[in-house]
């Protein structure tokens, strides 16, 4: 052997991946987001909070104290389930909403995001039957494609999942769970009835499957009431997720899982190989804010902040849009989405809308099949009314423009 | 149907994981801590750095700075790939050690545990064959078990991983890859001989399988003289990981992979769907504190308290420990292994151990064939020289114990 293979020879790396790897494909919208980064381009396709409203005093005052008074315990290593005082915190906050949850039900996560990651390998076997919406969240798809699921999926309207197609779909098609957005859908900005809810609870055990129920916009109302959520109705068969994100800052990366003990046992042991645990560091500092009582302020600030800026959107749309649209008026979130006649394809429709320097997300992506190319999503809640206004001018511009001549 | 079913009805858990969760079993070290956490019970079985040597002080201040500087930034979300600037740094720390990386080339982890998982996740399909050193890291094991992989082994000697063995093994069982912990290996606290590297690089290419070098003690060198890291032989075949758990803090939770540019690409895939990127917060704190050049005298100063704690260990087994055994003299790390006679089981020994008030891990944990019953692990970094020597003698004890009336 000769010393002169050094170098010249090297793996043959596309012979090597992984086979999940061919099902596993960067995100449309983190692809835009490298064309968005033009600042005369509005960009209605992030799905970024407001910086401007992030709690920054109150973290370096959270920062200071628990490096002062406990920074040495802040660094080190932790538990794999989370840090204690964050996870009693946690429990106590959703029994206010009617989930008798203690510390042993939840697992604090590296955002949403790991959540679903972690369901994917708990959870799917190559194959496995998985029930989504129809548009659903994109993230989810991308952390279960590695895992190689089946998907099957159920229409959604402005109330929500159609749970009324529901028992066809379960009978026939016997998915392992069901994964539903309840609250201010990503992408649809829809929110479940109540008495949907209680439905699909019962469907749900009666057809044999579990329900995940994505939760991160739900504190996020603008008006109407709260709505009970899922696993309030029947803790035993619902994870439930949640994160930070949405309400103190997605760089800190800090969400967790509520479930039954045996099943967070599992996802621990899951969690350990995947990354040990959460940041100490991150979790000490969340808990501070959280028990200073900051979350409930900041959250009713940022309410009143998007609440303006999608009225200011949904004008904008009722002004400049053409005819033969519908969307969503979410009561909650930062998403809505909006249907165009079938013979509009959102991908084209992008192109155009370039061209006027506006983005958003073409529908076709929160698809698994692919279908729902006549549909887009717009992000109302990281600019101001004025840039919201003149973005929305632009799209109806690139509308009109994809729409006339045609259908 | 009756609305009677919520709240009887619920899944049968058990029924419906995933069937790589039978590979998948909690840590014996995370389940050891549980018993160790009484104060009475002087514990070798963590591998946690030293607390009181973590620089507090210095994650207030750039804590205090990042958020007074750039606090919208540092908690908004950021690229999957890592924060640019520390990116940067580290391209160019590394270059110094003889790797000739770029920012491309570099992909930011929570921690070298979730490079581990990318590195299961983008390349294991169930059956693939690895090769590791037997003993070896427990973490990487718990990491690829989900992707349920065949490992094959390779013994050690006090050089690290006996090369001299390896060509047969390549011919025989043809692995992708090749997993080695080069710089005072956990839990061996062997170091791979110079020489030995370069053979190990060429007989990877010779036989096709690429390397993944695990290196998270390296800096942490108490005498002898640097060796060339793995990768800078052969930058194009090697995987490379490391972090600043051993250097910083493991509670911040970040490390970093460093690899050919079109692996990244895939390796950054799989982080998108795993947790979308690193928290952003940490890395610009991290960042902080290296480009102001804390790193370098910090790591100086741990490298003389391990190094003083390290002789106490290896002092006080000269005293205290029975004849028969025999152990390494790690030149670096946290980590030293001990094999005793053939006919002692080191889980009978633990029992007597924690009888007397002193813990270990058990060598077998680090076997993937679960051999090496024979052998321990002690960790050196985290208690002064007077525990370590009580420690010591304690163990001492429980060793003559074992080993009186046997062999």
């Amino acid at each position: 052997m000769s010393s002169s293979l050094t170098g010249k020879w090297t793996t043959n790396w596309d012979e090597v991946y992984s086979s999940r790897m061919g099902k596993m494909t960067s995100s449309i919208i983190r692809d835009l987001l490298k064309v968005t980064l033009q600042p005369e381009v509005i960009s209605f396709a992030g799905g970024l909070p407001a910086p401007e409203l992030f709690p920054v005093r109150e973290f370096r005052e959270a920062c200071a104290y628990v490096l002062e008074h406990d920074g040495q315990r802040a660094l080190q290593y932790g538990p794999t389930e989370g840090f204690p005082p964050l996870k009693e915190y946690l429990a106590e906050k959703v029994r206010k909403y009617g989930v008798p949850a203690e510390p042993e039900n939840i697992l604090l996560t590296c955002g949403s995001q790991q959540a679903l990651d972690l369901i994917g390998k708990v959870f799917i076997d190559p194959g496995d039957t998985i029930l989504t919406e129809a548009p659903t969240y994109l993230g989810a798809l991308q952390a279960w494609n590695a895992y190689a699921p089946r998907y099957v999926t159920v229409p959604l309207d402005q109330d929500g999942m159609r749970v009324d197609l529901l028992e066809d779909i379960l009978k026939k098609e016997k998915p392992k769970f069901i994964y539903v957005l309840p609250n201010f859908h990503n992408p649809a900005g829809t929110t479940l009835a109540r008495e949907r809810r209680h439905k699909l609870v019962e469907l749900a055990a009666k057809y044999g499957a579990f329900i995940v129920e994505d939760d991160p916009y739900g504190e996020l109302r603008f008006e109407g009431e709260d709505i009970e959520p899922i696993i309030s109705l029947h803790k035993e068969n619902v994870i439930y997720l949640s994160t930070f994100s949405k309400t103190l800052a997605p760089g800190i990366r800090l969400g967790w899982m509520i479930a039954p003990e045996r099943v967070i046992k599992k996802l621990v042991l899951a969690k350990q190989g995947a990354d040990l645990h959460t940041s100490t560091f991150v979790q000490y500092v969340a808990n501070d804010i959280c028990q200073r009582g900051i979350l409930k302020s900041h959250v009713k600030k940022i309410r009143k902040v998007y609440k303006e800026r999608r009225d200011c959107m949904l004008e904008a749309m009722e002004e400049y849009f053409p005819e033969g649209l519908t969307w969503t008026r979410p009561q909650g979130g930062l998403f809505l989405f909006v249907w165009m006649p079938e013979y509009i394809d959102s991908e084209k429709l992008m192109h155009k809308a370039l061209e006027e320097k506006v983005a958003f997300v073409p529908g076709y992506a929160f698809y698994p099949d692919g279908s729902g190319r006549n549909t887009f999503r717009l992000n109302f809640s990281c600019m101001g009314p004025d840039r919201i206004r003149e973005g929305i001018r632009r799209l109806g511009n690139a509308l009109k423009k994809e729409m006339s001549g045609k259908g």
